[in-house]
Formats: C-alpha cells, sequence, structure tokens
C-alpha cells in the first residue's frame, strides 16, 4: 500500500463538507469553508488544506470557536468595510471580506476590508487568486492566534507566521501569485526535517536564549521561529518588519486582538484579517495592465539560470503546475492523514467518504 | 579634521534647493525635493538624502531626466488615481501622490495614487511618514530605474532594490515604521565590506554563474544582489516574490517602464512609484487604532532579548532616535560627499553654502 491516498477534489470537498456540518457549520458557510480548503489542496499548499481538520477540531473543541454565528458587515464607509466573523471558522468571513472588497474596488478603483472576530482563515494565496479570478489584484494578510516569530534581538515570540498573499491577472498567463509566510520558513521545513533526522541550518529557528537552535524536535516544541532573512546581518530585521506590518493592518486597523496581550480566559480567539482589491482598469486602459504583466513574467522566466536543469520561475509558476496536475489526478492524501480525518468524522457523527473513490 | 562636517538640517535644505534650481528644476518641486532628501537624512537613512546628489548629476547628464515638466494628474477614478511625473526628479510626484491618496482615503477611507512617468523618489519611509503626520496609514513603494535583484536560480538581475515602506500612526509613540528594500542588503553595505576588507557572506551577492559572491568590489561592480532570504533556502524566494509584487504595483500598474524591458533609446527611464493611505476611522472608532497600535509597539520593545544589552526595537525606533538626534545636533556629512557637492553646485552655477555654519 502506498503512504498515500489519490482523492478526487469533488471527494475531498465532500468530505469536508460533511465533517463542517456536522460540527454545526451552517450550509453556506461549509460549502465555502470546504471549496478554500479544497483550493489550497489542489495549488500544493499542503499545510493548509485538508491537514488543517485535526488543528480545527482542536480548536473547536478549545470552546473558542462558534461555528453558526451570523457573518456581519460591522462597519462601512466608502470604499472599505469590516466584516464581523462572528467567532467561527476564518474562511467564510474571509471569502465574504475578500469579495466585498472586490464590489467595493469595482465601484471605488481599491477596496480594503477588514475582518475581525475570525479564526484561522486558510491559504492566503486562495483570497488573493479570488480577486484575479475576478480581474482584481488581490492582497490577503492574517495575524495568528498565536506567536511564533521571534521579533529581531528577542528571545520570545511575539507574533505569528503572519502571511501576506498577492495575486494580480494576466493575459495569456495564470495569474501572477506571490503566497509567504513571513518566517523564515514553514513549519512544515522543521517536521520534514525531524522526521529526516536533518540538523537545521542557522537561521531558521531559535533556542530559548535566542541563539540559532539545531535540533529540529526541539525547535517544533519551542516555536520560536526566525522572520525572514534570519539573523539580523542577513536581513531578518525586514522580515520581523513584515511581520509586524501584517499585524498592524489585520489586528489594529480591523480591532481584532494581539496574541501576546490576549487574556488567558477571552471567550474567542478574535483573530484578523485585512483583504485588499485594486481594479486594474483604474488605473489602465482595459487590457493593458494584463498585458504588460505577462511580458513580466515571460521575461523572469527567461532570465539565465544558474543551473540549466533548474530554470528560473515566475511568481505562482509551481502552484499553477500542481493545481493542473492535481485537478486532473486528484490530491495525494497520507494515510496518516485519512486515518485521522476519518476518526475525526465518526466522533462529529458525520459520513466518511474520503476514501470511496481513491485510488 | 574630522571625516565629517556636521550641517543642520535648514542649511542642508538650503543647499539641495540652490543645486536644483540651478538645474531648473522648478521652485515650489526644488522645495520638496530638498525637503524629501532632507528627511531621510534626519532619519539616518543616509543612502538616500544628500549622497544622491552626485547620482541625480548623473541622471541628469543622462537627458533622460527632465527637470522643470509639469506634474499632471492622468487618470483619476474614485479613490484612486495616476499621477504623470513629467520625467522630472521622483521626489516632487511622489510627494503630490501621496498627498492625493491621503485626501482620497479622507474620503473613502483608503486611497491609492499610482506614479509613472518618474525617477528615483529617494526614501520610500519618508512618503509613508507623510501619509502618518496626517493621522494616516502610508504604504510606499516604487521600482528604480536599473535591474539588481537576481531572481531566485537566476544569474542576471531583473529588478531593483525595490522598497517597500509602511508607517502608521500612534497616540503616545512615534509612528510604526517599515522602510526595507527586497534586496537581502543595501549597497551600502558592500561598500562597507570593501572598506573595511570584509569577506561577504553567503546570500549577500552572486557572481555571474549564480553562485555566492565573497568579493566586496567585485560585487559591487556586478551588483547581482539576492533577494531578502539569500538561497532558496533560507527564503530567499519569498524576497524575490516581494519584490516582483513591488514591481506589479509600481510599474505594470502605473504603465511605467519596466527596466529589463526598455528599449536602450528609450527618451525617459519612466519609472514608477505605489503610494496607498488608509484612514484608521473608517475601519475603527476615533484614537482606537493609534492606541492598540501603542500597545503593540510597547509589547515588542519587552520582548526579553536575547543579548541583555541589545533590547528589543519596535519597527521605526532606529530612525525615530536618529531623527530626534539631528534634529539638535545637525546631520553629519562625510568630506568626500562635501567635496562632490561642491564641484556638482559650482558646475551647476549654484551657490555653495554647505559649509558655511558647520562645525
Amino acid at each position: 500500500m502506498s503512504a498515500e491516498l489519490i482523492v478526487p477534489a469533488s471527494l475531498l470537498k465532500q468530505q469536508l463538507v460533511a465533517v463542517l456540518r456536522a460540527w454545526g457549520v451552517p450550509d453556506d458557510q461549509a460549502d465555502v469553508t470546504a471549496e478554500t480548503l479544497t483550493r489550497a489542496d489542489l495549488l500544493g499548499i499542503d499545510s493548509h488544506g485538508i491537514t488543517l481538520i485535526p488543528l480545527y477540531a482542536d480548536l473547536l473543541a478549545s470552546g473558542k470557536v462558534t461555528p453558526g454565528a451570523e457573518i456581519t458587515v460591522a462597519r462601512a464607509f466608502g470604499a472599505t468595510a469590516v466584516i464581523d466573523g462572528g467567532a467561527g471558522f476564518g474562511e467564510a468571513p474571509a471569502v465574504r471580506a475578500m469579495d466585498l472588497a472586490v464590489d467595493l474596488a469595482e465601484a471605488h478603483g481599491i477596496g480594503a476590508v477588514g475582518v475581525r472576530n475570525s479564526n484561522h482563515y486558510g491559504a492566503a494565496g486562495v483570497y488573493a487568486l479570488q480577486a484575479a479570478s475576478r480581474g482584481f489584484i488581490g492582497l490577503s494578510m492574517t495575524a495568528v492566534y498565536g506567536a511564533s516569530i521571534v521579533p529581531t534581538f528577542g528571545r520570545e515570540p511575539r507574533m505569528g507566521t503572519n502571511p501576506i498573499a498577492l495575486a494580480a491577472p494576466a493575459a495569456r498567463n495564470q495569474p501572477f501569485l506571490l503566497d509567504m509566510a513571513t518566517s523564515t520558513i514553514a513549519i512544515g521545513k522543521l517536521k520534514l526535517a525531524m522526521r529526516t533526522g536533518k540538523r537545521l541550518p542557522e537561521g531558521w529557528a531559535l533556542d530559548r536564549d535566542g541563539r540559532p537552535q539545531h535540533d529540529p524536535e526541539q525547535a517544533l516544541s519551542d516555536k520560536l521561529m526566525t522572520p525572514l532573512g534570519g539573523s539580523r546581518e542577513m536581513g531578518g530585521h525586514k522580515g520581523y518588519g513584515l511581520a509586524a506590518m501584517v499585524e498592524v493592518l489585520c489586528t489594529m486597523l480591523s480591532g481584532a486582538s494581539y496574541a501576546p496581550l490576549r487574556p488567558a480566559d477571552a471567550k474567542a480567539y478574535n483573530v484578523g484579517h485585512f483583504q485588499l482589491a485594486i481594479h486594474p482598469e483604474a488605473f489602465r486602459d482595459k487590457g493593458d495592465f494584463e498585458s504588460d504583466l505577462d511580458d513580466f513574467l515571460d521575461c523572469l522566466r527567461a532570465t539565465r539560470p544558474a543551473d540549466p536543469d533548474q530554470p528560473v520561475l515566475a511568481p505562482g509558476d509551481p502552484e499553477h503546475a500542481v493545481f493542473a496536475r492535481r485537478s486532473r489526478e486528484g490530491i495525494p492524501i497520507p494515510h496518516t492523514l485519512i486515518d485521522q480525518v476519518r476518526a475525526i468524522a465518526r466522533k462529529a457523527g458525520a459520513r466518511f467518504t474520503l476514501d470511496e473513490a481513491g485510488s
């Protein structure tokens, strides 16, 4: 038996819907949440697809996530709005916020929507692409309910991995897509290093005294990640600043809760997001932006490579390639994760169908 | 004699105005350009103050910078606009664009203004602070007229050091300020390494085969900089993506010219900028954003330090500390630069007064 089951996207989404509904998520929100997670898996962002279900089960068990609450527009002014996520899962309010940001950008050239009282929202890139699929530039950021990034010169975490994603529509090409955490590496890389017995290079994580951590297991348990750039000498203060910028736009601007200052007995995590959309036609004649973006992407790919066997990629190329393949062939899911989802579905009273058409 | 002359900001600005006027820059534009460069020097961003004058003289000599042209609003829609810089120096159109972005944000909650047909605009952070001084969040980005950042896996440059700056107003504190190039290090660090005979660490620059460059002199002449993060293993693809994001928002969105595709005989560099402003009061009740930002900045500074003698700084702390000191004591300018400015002033027919009240 292979270590993975290959599951069609439709079946993956159906399983996610079943679990979410069993958890009390209303039908429309369950659908949009499942769709968002499935898209992350289709894009190859494996850390933000169905693999989140065990985490979401834990969040639910904490009593601080309340599925079923209404998502409301708490504030609206001009080309901006603030959405209250009602303390449910983050995907549905985030999708609604980006949709509203695009509507506002259609009317005003640009639109920005903050989200507060939300939770983990999955992959930032999915929201950026949501705007791009409507012909708009999309920028999506989120804060995180717990801190794991250590400020430059520090030895305790002060921000989450606070991601930034930007997508932009092209004409001939798939959209430009940047989707990055502001930490040097993703947690998944620590797990991989642990499995393969690899020592961590300097600049990935810190020990409790603020020195480089080389042991992947300890790094995973301490969660003291460096900001992008790593050490001060390598520009780590820039990654720190970027993570802080995301915190300002997601948490302070929307009125969400800053993790290190959140009381332990707070009733909800009150996570914040920031969704921004720009209409290229407000700035350029119709089609000119998309055509210039095509030329840019082509020029990046035509960069002479250091190694002829490893061509230069344009931002988004890896995700779009995986998306095309997985849309055709299905999404590989490790059997260990299948087993976790089966147990979670059973406990929630949801049908388990993930392995029905798998190969 | 010390290696530096200490010059009051007013005298520095006066000298800059004199040179700019002698070059044919109209009085109002000369004033705003000089003010922008002086603020960079006051903030300690020495690479983007008066030190730019020799570069600006070279740009002028290239015939592709045309001081004196009118700055016009080429396009306006809702909360957005595009400004045409008239191929003059970049500061005046950039200041006007940020002012307009703030006006738009006052009316619509958010405002974005692209600038095209511009040139080098100095320090991004000065524009972000311009918005913050009016009580708005300011985001400023610029493309660069020449390429120096090498995409991940590549061995030729495809983007400039494409900076990102964000400033946000607090109540008790000076504004939050992030001002960073999307390269791992600034060119200035290469110069410093050359002067001190230091070997460059891996991840700062590349040689023409795409391998790490350790020789600072060669790195300065080749201008093959790594994107923030450095190597792929250390997250360099994220810095590459950020630099590309800046290019999309500054060049493709405003209709400016992408350096690697600009014809050698182009009449102007047609550099693009992106200025965005957000009104906190559109998102929060009056004062709440600023107060939450204060708590955030205080919390960052209170992070336990790795080294007790090096406390953790909040983004902007170094710049604000230098600003306060230099506003009191003056701005140190190396005598070598003083000599360059004297020669440039003489050639332009401008009075040289920089050394009049120096100490």
